[in-house]
This record gives structure tokens, C-alpha cells and sequence, in this order.
């Protein structure tokens, strides 16, 4: 794992070769077509209402990143059958009707940068379009026909259930640990990435021990993705963004970033931080002085030094594996994840 | 079947003993004890507002009349295994998972005469922890480990989801056809009644007639459930009632009655059907009006007698069975479900 870890330093510190998701994104590209295929197929209903929510999100570019790993795992460990296509568009279905169900409960108005699905055609379609998704992913599970895989998943959407009510529960509070919200990522976010990383390897009939690495390589990967996201709302470092700056800030959440700074501000800068979260004070002047609270206390750099360090847990998880095209773009989609931010 | 008619006939015009479901509740009693430590268990999360909420609604005394036919549609069928109990509980977990999605869904403020759960924890908590609720049901069906249940199971989820987005489209919409509202129901109500009858004769290793006869009892069952629901919101023949007269027409609900009444009524009824559906005008002097209009075109009566027709179909689906109490039983439910209303 040294040397992935020098790459990930070298590459930042010097502008090296970039790390990339496009070996991945080759290596599974034949397969990940017939994803494309499928989810459409099955975002189908005669019910109109139905196909049009469900392209709304599916049409509005999404990477795709857990179905890939889904079709890359199964690969690696030798599968050649058809059932992690099956699975993998599961897996994207869960995590559509994730989106929907989360765009009503955080009550967005955007997602992906275009106007919420919920904005277009209500909470209520959200809410029962969520379910269809969710149904149709237990379906092609049941297709796929494996009963480890159909446990692995519906354990997965229990998890991240779980892990929403869990922010609910958390959210706005300052005072929150960085290990509870850790354990909310871990619940909302990071138990996704487990579940696809891990199916794919039991189609394979892989090991025991195998099933671990991937699915310690899924959840690593899976807590970077969301801290990367956390700062990147900030700006990350360098503020190169794929989403607006401050999204985050506005709806009030509270986010690894925010727990750096209220945790290493003084009393002054604490109830700055209380004016905004808690009471919902966010102009963009109050933004501005946000972000120099951020640069201040290192919070972006050290949000991002703590999704290098999961990073570094997912690289680890794969490294008794045997050297293939396969393992090789998915420790560099660890780089790639890490280097959005900075 | 024509003896099941001649008693329900009887019943109704003679006032003889009356329908009960307490020889369907004695049979599967023992069993259904341990559904009920299993809805519990299987309620219980570390997430503290999941079990709050989850037992809001467990605990308000629905009547479990879909795992009750789980129950007993696999003891008829010969089943002695346990799994039986798993796939109650899960059949019980997607019907209250339904109810807390379908109060976000139609904003109400009550269900079974107590705050809804929406009301108490919002919107958010109501959405997830349904999703929370529908994982585990999925987990239960996975632990129950037969994959032909799942498949019933899980393409009922869909098909409830479509049946809900459907009475979307289809909401106030006083034009509706019988048909179409027909349709909206067999997919939102009569599709779980129908796997939840399916699911236990699977696991006894029924053959594939006896499984099509449970599927139509279900299904029938769970049509005239329905209809008879419709018409005891306007107290049904007799003002009797479980509960309040009236939420339906003060929700602007489209429901059997309603479309009986509209159709026909001379232009002027139409309009105040327009007015009250439409527009939203439904205090009590107009909600009267309503059940005289009931009274003058018998549309509960009608509605009673279109649920008969069902319950006559569900009757005959069990009828090629060997004499049994849990037959015996099945079949005095449906003339319970009819005798609530008249």
C-alpha cells in the first residue's frame, strides 16, 4: 500500500500524472451499458407519473460510481456470468430512491443542479416513486438469484435508513462529535459502497476473507466520498468545484468541516457558528466569513487529510490481492476521489 | 360457494348469527403472539426515534388482518415450519410502512383516531423510518429464505408503489371510470392482501392451482376491504361505525360512493360534487348533503353489494379445498368484512 500512498502524496505535491476514474470507467464500460439498459427498463411503469420522476434523476448525470464498483469487484475476483449487471443497476436504483426520499426530507429545492424532483412534482411523487425504485431494486435482486447477495443489500437499506434518521436526530447540533457523525456517514453513505463493492465478489463465490477486503475497501471509500463532498461544498481546497459553494452551509448542515472549525474556534467564533447552523443565519456575507474560519483553523485541509487517511484503509483492504488492470483502477479511483478537492 | 352466499344473504336480511372474525383470531392466535414479539424486535434500533415511531403505529390497534392470512393460509396448506411467522411479520412491516409514506403522501393529521406519526415527528421521521420499516421486512423475507416468497413479496412493493402514484394522477378527478379506480385500488390495497395469502401456502410447497386460488382470495378479499372502508366513511348503511364519518369527503378523496354519486346525479348534484371534491368545500351542512345524495342513489348500498360481488369471488377461489376450520375461517372472514358496513 506504500507506494499508492506516495502517489496520492507525490502527485499532490508535485502536479504529477492525475489520478483518474477513466481506467475504471474502460474496464467497465461494455458492462456498464447494459446497466444503462437495464435501469431504464426497469425505471418503466404504465403509470406514467412513474418513468418520468425516475429519468428526471437517472437522465441528470450521476457518475455511477457504485454500480462500477459493483461490475469492477465481480470482474476482479473472476466472475463471468451476467447477474452483477443485475445487481449493479440495483444497487443504483437504491441509491436513486435514496436521493428522492432525501430531497423531501432536507426539503431541497436542487439536486445535480436541477430543480428537485420534488420541486417538479411534489413531495408526494417523491416519496412513491422512491418506493417504486426501492421495489424494482428488490426485484432484480430476487433475478440475480442470490439469497447472500439479497441479505448483503436489504441489510444495506436498513443501515442506511438507520443512518438518516440518525442526521435527523444529530442535525443542527454543534456539539456533535466527529465520531457521531462519522457513524452517520458510515450508516447514510459509506454502508452503500460496502454493499456494492461486496456483491459483485459473492456472485464470484469468493472467500470469506475476500468479502471482508471489499467490502473495508467499500466502506473506506465510501467515508472519503462523503468528507471529499463535505469540503468540496466549502470549496475544497482549491475551490474547483463540481457543485455550488455553500449549499451546505445555507440548508444549515452540519458537516465535518463546520465541526473542525466550532470545535478549534473561540466563544466568539462559536456563536458565529450557532447565529448560522442553529438559526439559520447565511447570507453570502456570512458565508465569506465562514470560509475564513475554514482557511483559519485548517478545516477543509484536515477534512481532507482525514478522507486520505480512509483512503489509505481502502487501498490496504485490497493489497493481497494479485496485481490486475482491475485492482489497479480501483485504487486509483482512491486518488481520483481525494484529488477532486484538492 | 353458493352456501357461503345464502349466509351472508341471510345474515344480512334476517339478522342470524352474526359473521365474526374471533374463529380466524382463536386459530392463529398462538402464532400471531409470535408475530408480535417479532414486529417488536425487529422495530427495535439503537436510533432512538426508530422504535418511537415505529410503535406509534404498531401499537394503535390495527386489527393484523394481513398476517393473520399468512398465518392461516399456511396452516391450511399443511405448513410446520416457523417460517410462517417471519414472513407475517414482514408482510406487517410493508402494510405499516405504506401507512407512514401514504400520511406524508395525503397530509393527514390522523390515523386510526390518534395524531399521525407525521404530526408528532414530521414529515422526515415519517418518511424514513417507513424506508427503515421496508428494509427489514425485505431482511425478514431474506431470513424466511424462499426465494419464490421474495419474489411475491417484493413485485407487491412495486406494484403498492404504482397504485399509489396511479390515485396521484387519478386524485380528484371526479371523471374517473369505475374501472380505473378499481385498478387503483387492486394495486395499492388488494396486492399485499393478495401476497400476504400467497406467501404462506408457498412455503408449504403448494402446487401452482392452490397458490392461483390464494392469490385470487387475497386479492378479491382485499378489493371488497377496500370498498367496504369507502363506504363506512360515510357510515356506511347503518351508521355504525370504526371510524369517523366524513374524513374522506373532507379530504377530497375520490372513492367508490363518491363516483357512484356523481354519475348519477342530475348537473346540479355535479356541480356540488365539483365544488366539494374540486374546490375543497366540505363543512358539515355540505358533508349532509353528501349522505342524502348517498341515500338517494343507494351508493352505499351499491358499494356494499360491489364488495359482496368480490367476496363471492374470493369465497369460490377457496372452494375446490377440503372442509377445514381455517377454510371455515377464511371463508367467515369475508362475510365479517362485509357485515362491518350493513
Amino acid at each position: 500500500m506504500s507506494g499508492v500512498v506516495v502517489s496520492i502524496n507525490a502527485a499532490r505535491e508535485t502536479g504529477a500524472k492525475k489520478a483518474s476514474i477513466d481506467p475504471l470507467m474502460q474496464l467497465v464500460k461494455s458492462d456498464m451499458e447494459k446497466v444503462n439498459t437495464l435501469i431504464l427498463a426497469k425505471a418503466g411503469s404504465n403509470v406514467e407519473m412513474i418513468p418520468e420522476v425516475a429519468r428526471h434523476l437517472i437522465d441528470s448525470g450521476g457518475k455511477r460510481l457504485r454500480p462500477m464498483l459493483t461490475i469492477a469487484a465481480a470482474h476482479m475476483c473472476g466472475y463471468d456470468g451476467q447477474h452483477h449487471v443485475t445487481l449493479a443497476a440495483s444497487v443504483e436504483f437504491m441509491h436513486t430512491a435514496t436521493l428522492l426520499h432525501d430531497d423531501v426530507v432536507d426539503e431541497s429545492d436542487l439536486r445535480r443542479g436541477k430543480a428537485s424532483a420534488r420541486m417538479v412534482w411534489g413531495n408526494q411523487a417523491s416519496v412513491l416513486v422512491g418506493d417504486f425504485l426501492l421495489g424494482q431494486a428488490f426485484r432484480m435482486m430476487v433475478e440475480a438469484g442470490s439469497m447472500h447477495a439479497l441479505d448483503v443489500l436489504s441489510t444495506a437499506a436498513t443501515v442506511i435508513a438507520e443512518g438518516e434518521v440518525l442526521q435527523l436526530a444529530t442535525a443542527q447540533n454543534l456539539e456533535t462529535t466527529e465520531d457521531e457523525y462519522m457513524a452517520v456517514v458510515k450508516a447514510k453513505t459509506a454502508a452503500l459502497f460496502s454493499a456494492a463493492a461486496e456483491v459483485g465478489p459473492i456472485l464470484a463465490g469468493s472467500s470469506k476473507n475476500q468479502l471482508s477486503a471489499f467490502r473495508a475497501y467499500g466502506t473506506n471509500l465510501g467515508l472519503a466520498f462523503q468528507l471529499i463532498d463535505d469540503a468540496l461544498d466549502y470549496g475544497g481546497t482549491a475551490s474547483k468545484l463540481g457543485k455550488n459553494v455553500g449549499d451546505d452551509f445555507r440548508e444549515g448542515k452540519v458537516t465535518l468541516p463546520v465541526l473542525l472549525c466550532y470545535r478549534r474556534g473561540d466563544e466568539a467564533e462559536r456563536e458565529f457558528w450557532r447565529e448560522s447552523i442553529e438559526q439559520g443565519k447565511t447570507d453570502d456575507v456570512r458565508l465569506e466569513k465562514a470560509m475564513e474560519l475554514m482557511t483559519k483553523h485548517n478545516a477543509l485541509g484536515d477534512t481532507i487529510e482525514r478522507a486520505r487517511h480512509y483512503c489509505e484503509l481502502a487501498g490496504d483492504a485490497l493489497a493481497t490481492f494479485d496485481d490486475s488492470d482491475h485492482k489497479q483502477a480501483l485504487i486509483e479511483v482512491l486518488e481520483f476521489c481525494l484529488m477532486r478537492a484538492v
